[in-house]
């Protein structure tokens, strides 16, 4: 609470008391922000962390990594990457280590308008979706349809406007775009022209980062403004686990380096089929791979800025079907973020995805579950964070909404518990039960503490029964689509300048009507 | 994986795999079991839990608490409290740390049939029931009504068979009974006659105790029997916060103590309106209660029982009204858990009810949060971990089976992550990598582990769109609602001998049907 607030809320009574709780805080009064620090969730201990830091030592110098591009091996072998005649690379623990050494920890993902720039140090929390789903899901028509450039801008639009969705790695994957160069550009347009907040995209070929960039210049205002700040990730899918270079991703990484765009070195095996089925051999894995590819980036650019993307993904070993919601998972993504702050590297794991088709009691728990835990063990980036359902096959606008609250929530509980002479409250205490009324709802601390430490869900129904039947038993369904339409019922605040629209239609072709 | 089942998934192919996947692991190979251990979380620091404890010290000896009954100003005068002026009962620091000291440490909480007892030691983690809901969600009409005992014995008929639900504190209360003392003894009967599992209830008044106990020692056989394991415990709201003995329930509690009946010592203070807002603050009332409450057990009867039930509730400070589903009330309960390790005492608390009022995405995310937060800090009594809706206004079958699987999800996570050389899969990435077929899925290693490992969610849904929408998009609830009435559809596994059953309804008026 401001001082304003603060004196008005002290002197002046019930109304002042109730003007001041509707008035905003200052955003560093705030209960929660981005960038929060978490670290309370330790779900390895210092041992277990070595041992897995060794292990994936010893599987780069013994096992190594194939399918190097031409390009990729001459830049490791120069590096001191050895050759194998089994054509793989295999890293040698010094090489390994000196690349911990120059590798950038001082990487801050930029926003469009430096509003909502992440600072990726430490212990530091930021949630955001991510994915590439191909399906949007229908909450009323409980039905899956192919998903669409509209429903990413529309993604995009509503990201924007939601508090605790810290970034927008691009959810879902226009399939009425079916050239994949114009996919990879509108892909971009879409998610620049509705938010102003970081972006991550994904390119399907090489060529493909070249007019990207050229769009990217434009929106930027000249290449080097687009240097000084990259507004744009790569989300870079350098391997295919187990232990193997994605050959052509590696050539567009090594384009994006080029063009001053940082990288998400994403390793995604799923625990049982293309990684050891073990949480911990799981994360050994992904280590390992992420090792390479820093190597590999330092390589070709040393301190370039990249993200240490472990996200191993779990497997429901009955069927062998990807599963995204379990509690393997929580833990998984959990360990991951110790590994990131063990090396001191900015990280990211994917958190928050469900298993359930629909946004119903199953989808708040496990999106709950993953969320909280990579945010109480600190996990810089937590990606596909909301709105993502069916395993990472369905994307969904309600859910991606609802989402903010469970965040928000999630985000309370990574801040924790502040404990100081004026929190322990012994004074208080004395007061209220030797002086006092005997409660604390009218204290100047209980109302000073009313907006700085308490979360408040914006659609979360915390009403009686008695209430919420009055109200007409308001579904959460149909109150997420309610503030869906009006988020989009006005223009983009994030809209691109006409002129700029005009010239980026006249270059490229936007499939977004103007 | 049992030794038979290795090894014919070792040697017999793809049907012994089935064979074996089909198959359930005896109780101690289960992924997840009553009482694993937590304790990765940690929401407060050594210095913050000390700074707590040395506050609440303060608060008893300055603060002290009013309102004990006479029997209750004699038992604590003589132990070494102070009775002030002002009628308040003080606490000397020393008197403190004397009972810490002869405290009860070793409490086991009994099943009726010995197969389900609870080691409330270290930070052994168990999930179950509690409240006193007044109202049945009915999901399907959307609807609140009252509750009966119908529904309470049903309830118990559900925990009875659900692996994750440990105990069941009656979390309804039975308002088809009008009398008081009929209600108290019609709540056990219905609880016994519907689970083995240990059971929680309450007393309207201190004269009811003694028949409750008569009722008790039949079931038991003997007052012997009861005495040696007593399968009920009285969860009892000896304060009034702040800082104030609830006369009668202390009243109450020491005929239990008498009966020689486990106490649980229950401090349920609303942060902002009974307690102070402050997390921290209101963890130190909490545990100065509570600390009382133990003084007062061990002055009647040193070494008796009792369970550390600081139960702090959160608060929504716009409106004044109970808020259960919040992150405030995740971090009151997962702090309570570190203060109850710091005194080695078993301690439960409040996690997983939610302020939702059907069993929607908001519950789920509600009920996760709280539920693991509390089983990460190693809660030894998760109470109200399930079937809690309308901030405990409402109690709900469906969502206490969905619970089931969301706690079950919970636990897996409090299991953490197994680091060894088997689990870092060293050999095995090297195996599938250099000499393999490149994936895990058929490996020895990842078919040993598929069950041991992994929890499988009941009704959690892990198909694909596409299989989801030929099986004709089954509802979560609607499946849920299929379980109960699955588990209902036979006779109650727990219930009494008939020659027994007899004599209780002859002794006492029972109001369900024989």
């Amino acid at each position: 609470m401001n001082d304003q607030t603060r004196t008005s809320s002290r002197s002046g009574g019930r109304a002042a008391r109730r003007a001041a709780r509707a008035t905003a805080l200052p955003d560093h009064l705030r209960p929660i922000r981005p960038g929060m620090e978490g670290g309370t969730l330790k779900a390895l201990s210092q041992q277990d962390i070595e041992k897995i830091h060794h292990t994936a030592l010893d599987a780069l110098e013994q096992i190594g990594l194939a399918d190097a591009p031409p390009s990729g091996v001459e830049y490791l072998t120069r590096a001191g990457c050895i050759l194998g005649d089994d054509g793989r690379l295999r890293f040698p623990r010094a090489l390994v280590e000196d690349t911990l050494a120059i590798a950038n920890r001082d990487v801050t993902l930029c926003s469009r308008n430096g509003k909502t720039d992440l600072d990726l140090s430490g212990t530091r929390v930021h949630y955001g979706t991510a994915g590439a789903a191909v399906h949007m899901v229908d909450v009323h028509g409980r039905d899956y349809r192919d998903s669409t450039v509209q429903d990413l801008h529309d993604a995009a639009r509503i990201c924007d406007q939601l508090d605790n969705i810290h970034f927008l790695q691009r959810p879902m994957v226009c399939r009425d775009i079916l050239d994949n160069r114009e996919m990879d550009l509108n892909t971009i347009y879409a998610c620049c022209s509705g938010t102003f907040k970081h972006i991550g995209t994904s390119f399907t070929e090489p060529d493909f980062v070249a007019p990207a960039l050229e769009m990217l210049h434009m929106i930027a205002g000249g290449e080097d403004k687009w240097r000084e700040r990259p507004f744009v990730s790569n989300s870079n899918c350098f391997v295919v686990p187990p232990m193997k270079f994605a050959t052509e991703s590696c050539e567009v990484m090594e384009r994006c380096i080029e063009g001053g765009m940082p990288v998400l070195l994403l390793s995604a095996g799923m625990a049982g089929a293309t990684a050891p089925s073990t949480v911990a051999g799981a994360i050994v894995q992904a280590v390992a791979e992420c090792l390479a590819g820093l190597v590999y980036v330092n390589a070709v650019k040393p301190g370039h800025p990249a993200i240490f993307g472990t996200w191993p993904f779990g497997l429901d070993l009955r069927t062998g079907a990807m599963s995204i919601g379990s509690g393997e998972q929580a833990l998984l993504s959990s360990g991951c973020a110790q590994m990131h702050q063990f090396y001191g590297l900015p990280g990211g794991a994917a958190a928050g995805g469900s298993d359930a088709k629909l946004p119903n009691m199953q989808a708040g728990w496990e999106q709950m579950c993953s969320n909280l835990m990579a945010g109480l063990s600190g996990l810089n980036m937590v990606y596909e964070a909301a709105g993502m359902h069916a395993s990472l096959l369905g994307f969904c606008h309600e859910s991606l909404i609802l989402g903010d609250d469970l965040i928000g929530q999630a985000m309370r509980c990574v801040r924790g518990i502040e404990v100081t002479e004026e929190t322990l409250a012994l004074d208080q205490i004395a007061d209220v039960c030797l002086s006092g009324t005997g409660h604390y709802l009218g204290t100047g601390q209980t109302l000073d503490r009313m907006q700085a430490d308490y979360v408040y869900p914006t659609l979360g129904d915390r009403t009686s029964p008695k209430e919420w039947a009055e109200l007409g038993k308001p579904g959460l369904l149909d109150k997420a689509t309610a503030r869906k339409e009006a988020m989009l019922a006005h223009p983009s605040q994030a809209r691109l300048d006409p002129m700029l629209d005009m010239a980026l239609r006249e270059r490229f072709n936007i499939h977004l009507p103007a």
